[in-house]
């Protein structure tokens, strides 16, 4: 049975599920989300999941959800909407409240999980430069928050501009990441993938990446752009190559790509 | 009645307005909105929300709702809900799509008024200097855009260090103005307000003090602020005095004040 999302501890058909009107989610952008790999009906990094929704939580100072309520959400909707594989999305907001920015005392956050079948498998990828700019500073920059703007901005002008995506800078003349995914680069013969600190998104699959020693953590400025041999959208669905950035093409590197997807989907 | 909201083109009570959960503003803060004060009955400064309205939908590339159905939405509601006096909140979104960053083909905004009483009038304010900064360079930070988390943590930080609101730096160390409002200062014998390219968004009530002489656009940085005579939250329903910026009590105006108020709520 497709369509059925999991809400507020209740399984339902999506077309039944009420976001309410005066949900911070919806007003004030005041909530997170997971995007999780569904493979074989289970969800092989969800640890790293809830493990990376509370610390988001955290920064929010928000209440994290349960994590086993959370963990048998997941169980519930695998098992009621009968999906095998494609991807999950758990959405957490910091619930109803009162006219304006300032949270109420009780807070109730209100808990979405949807799931979505697997994407046609994208291919080789152009990628413009964004004017948006990732703050490597700001706290929220290592939330994956629903104030998701930036991307949706930068992929429709990239998309204006005839790229396929678009590459967002950080403060400093770097490279951040994507519109939606971290990016991996091979430049000077090494495997580079931006710090959290250049405005990169901390990633799951980045973080498998780098624990498997595939890649380190390194500033690619903008200025050394033109030197990137091959390079990766790297999300928690998909490895995408790097075609061109800018209209410059990229040589690639097919060997390097094999190794990554093995690691994270094999 | 209370508790009537339009959605889409129809009142309803609150209780049964649903957003669905595919919904672009609830999963990535995909729109924006505007809050607008209510007097009589009337929203003495409808066109300018208006207008602001269809810049911000311009800079999202997101298709801006008609103009005389948002003044009937206007009517319609006032005249449902009873209330005279309060707010309007009207939110305009992406409308729902299918998973990821980029937007359907064709896009149906979802478009949502809703009205509150007013709020109690709010005593003078002790600020606290937020470490959430405004990118005064993104197109965004003109818009008044869903993406409202840097205030909403702001704000929350603030009330966490004991102050009642918080001052948002721009880049650059000058400041660009509160979790809220604009602001507005005394200083070295002028009133000043920030200008949009330090990060203050493009206030209403801010727009009218401008055009009425009252303030000049000017930077006030933030090594400046142990100078400031007076200060000002000024937001679409409010003028509100600063008592002290970062514990520093400041002298007031109530002079100024009375001014203001006069210009904007008179």
């Amino acid at each position: 049975m497709m369509g059925m999302v999991w809400l507020d501890g209740r399984l339902m058909p999506a077309g039944e599920a009420r976001i309410d009107p005066a949900d911070r989610g919806f007003l004030l952008g005041d909530g997170l989300f997971e995007t999780m790999w569904l493979a074989h009906g289970a969800v092989p990094r969800l640890d790293r999941h809830l493990a990376r929704l509370a610390e988001g939580c955290a920064v929010l100072m928000l209440p994290c959800p349960d994590p086993s309520m959370l963990r048998e959400a997941v169980e519930e909707l695998v098992e009621a909407s009968g999906m095998r594989d494609g991807s999950l999305r758990l959405t957490v907001t910091r619930g109803c409240g009162p006219r304006g920015v300032m949270p109420p005392a009780e807070v109730r956050p209100t808990v979405l999980l949807t799931c979505a079948p697997p994407a046609a498998r994208r291919g080789a990828v152009r990628l413009g430069v964004s004017r948006y700019v990732r703050d490597g500073a700001s706290p929220l920059s290592r939330v994956k928050s629903l104030n998701y703007l930036p991307s949706v901005m930068a992929r429709m002008e990239a998309a204006a501009a005839g790229f396929d995506d678009a590459l967002l800078p950080g403060a400093g003349g770097v490279v951040a990441e994507t519109s939606a995914a971290n990016l991996v680069v091979l430049l000077d013969g090494m495997v580079l993938t931006p710090p959290v600190s250049d405005g990169a998104l901390p990633g799951t699959s980045r973080a498998v990446l780098l624990e498997a020693g595939f890649c380190v953590e390194g500033s690619v400025p903008l200025a050394r752009l033109a030197d990137v041999r091959a390079a990766w959208l790297v999300s928690a669905l998909s490895v995408v190559p790097v075609a061109a950035i800018g209209g410059r093409a990229l040589a690639g590197d097919g060997g390097q790509e094999m190794v990554m997807r093995a690691l994270l989907f094999g």
